[in-house]
């Protein structure tokens, strides 16, 4: 028996213990090849039945069909962020982005960076990004509209997405990534570091409507344009493998063993809501953010004192409950719950708040 | 006992056994953190210790100091092929091109699709890229000059590095990194795909002089520059944290058990000699590449047919030799054999490949 805390960390993230499981077991011999995971060609069979299968889960999981293409790409959300304007943004047109945390906000200057124009139709920052704006002030002629569909460290999330008018949704869904169903028809790409739902650091899924391919340059770095991982089924060069591979694992998980977006999203809300109950605007735990706006991925919070809260982060830690400090821009308490956080960690967070509470409340 | 071959995949390549031991044995529980390392922090002291353990003993091995700094880049060499142009050849500028094979050429289109200028100082395709070229002719004013040092599918090396009188050589070492001792102080910078000498496919590896950095243009897209992941110690965003561990394990290996680059050179050389010393110009094994030229890291060769050429394969791979194949546009055999592949797996293919010649020759 291994000896695994409850992980509350926002990512990288706790995985399904399955899913390690597995790749612990076949970890020097993968499927009879003789080979590891790590070691077996990005040509064979046995890698394209992985990221085959990985492609048609995502498509099966939001019930999309082929209208929609599945990318798999490095450098994160980070490089998206320079990507979309890359192919989405000609010099002469404008884009609308809405900021809602730190995480839009270096969305917004990578397309600054480029030269290119931004309006900005909506912004929480006049209330410390504590909630999700529902009015926006969308241009005419905006080639997208950015979200970012959950705010990890200012623990919002968009509930309802903004009528776009039929102009694309682009949306940062790093942490938010298949832990609800999406009606994702009015989204012209949506893309989601894997390291919070979907796998291990070291990829990004990106999902993408076909139509939006034809508007890339072709005048663009190979690496830089979408075309080259649709044309090329992510293959174009050696993509990260292992991370594929496990991203693969977490969809299988996620289809078979928890049953789908509609299952766990049911179970997220459960989830959430046996955190949010322990807080009030005047009690022990106070939460950072709106009601209206609040996370089911990332549970921030604050206590009574810096101090509390410092002894309630290493205290947890000595009870086997880790990665429970907000991010270090912001301070306070967070408890990431993605996907692979499950019930019994909560129960137990649970029961270690109310402790916490009762000894220094 | 787990049945492995003996894996001669041009890459992702074999991997040092007791390296995939080592992250078998703790993927559940990394160092007692209770977390598998693919659900660890990469803000955490043991992800600080891994990528710093890492970056001091590639400093090690190749005996440089402060003058030079160690990267990790997510997007393989071909990220690379654009992003070297971006950083350090201006609108006006030209930058020389060794054209040695596929991956050089790939490089040089990168450039131009910039809309940058390049010239080609030297090429090997008059003769189907059979040899490194000897005679350069450098421009005077080049920003830099762009090698392959090893080229994987045609199966040469640069043995000596040019003079380029001060002009910073950059190489795409992908195939040769850390496969023999190297005199760096010409390089202005050097890269190289992991998952052939280093480590599994996923994380690049940059090794770039310090002066480098000062020409690096301050309005280029956050993950398109050197100095973001210099001054970030390549943490400004989440780094690919697996490929990076099993890098820093790699390195370990080399480091303590093979003991450098000159023991791994001693034993590369070895390694490749057994091979070679099968071939001959009307022999049943014919080497593809110039004698001067030959890599050892790829053994190229041709046999009298190719019917006889996928017997060879595919009766190799029956008695657990697998991997090759030659490249898909090149045809014939390739044996290649980076620091993992053991003289173990050498015996094995020369015994194997003497009884096919004696079968079928």
């Amino acid at each position: 028996m291994e000896n695994r805390i409850h992980n509350f960390n926002p990512g990288p993230a706790a995985l399904p213990l399955p899913v390690l499981e597995k790749i612990k077991d076949s970890f020097l011999n993968y499927q009879s090849t003789g080979m590891s995971i790590t070691e077996i060609s990005h040509r064979s069979k046995p890698f394209d039945d992985i990221i085959n299968d990985a492609k048609l889960r995502t498509k099966r999981l939001l019930n999309i069909g082929d209208n929609f293409d599945v990318l798999f790409i490095q450098g994160g959300a980070s490089l998206q962020f320079t990507m979309v304007p890359m192919n989405f943004l000609n010099d002469n047109g404008i884009a609308d982005y809405v900021n809602t945390g730190t995480w839009s906000t270096k969305a917004i200057k990578e397309v600054n960076t480029l030269g290119k124009k931004v309006h900005v139709a909506g912004s929480s920052e006049d209330k410390n990004f504590s909630y999700i704006p529902k009015q926006l002030e969308l241009s005419d002629d905006a080639a997208y509209v950015h979200i970012t569909s959950n705010n990890t460290i200012k623990g919002t999330q968009w509930h309802e997405f903004p009528d776009t008018k039929g102009v694309p949704i682009i949306s940062d869904m790093s942490s938010d990534m298949l832990s609800r169903p999406l009606d994702i028809q009015n989204f012209g790409l949506i893309y989601a570091g894997a390291q919070k739902n979907l796998g291990p650091a070291g990829v990004c899924m990106v999902i993408i409507r076909k139509d939006m391919l034809e508007k890339v340059p072709s005048n663009l770095p190979s690496m830089l344009k979408y075309t080259t991982f649709s044309d090329k089924n992510s293959l174009y060069n050696t993509p990260p493998c292992f991370a594929i591979y496990c991203v693969q694992l977490v969809l299988e998980w996620l289809e078979e063993t928890i049953g789908g977006l509609e299952k766990i999203h049911d179970i997220n809300v459960q989830k959430a809501n046996m955190l949010y109950d322990l807080m009030s605007d005047d009690g022990f735990y106070r939460g950072t953010a709106q009601p209206d706006s609040r996370s089911l991925m990332n549970v921030t919070f604050r206590l009574p004192s810096e101090d509390l809260e410092k002894q309630f982060v290493s205290k947890a830690l000595e009870n086997g409950l880790g990665g429970l400090k907000g991010h270090r821009s912001v301070g306070g308490c967070r408890a990431s719950i993605y996907n692979a956080c499950d019930m019994k960690s909560i129960e137990t967070l649970v029961d270690f708040m109310k402790t916490f509470e009762k000894k220094n409340g």
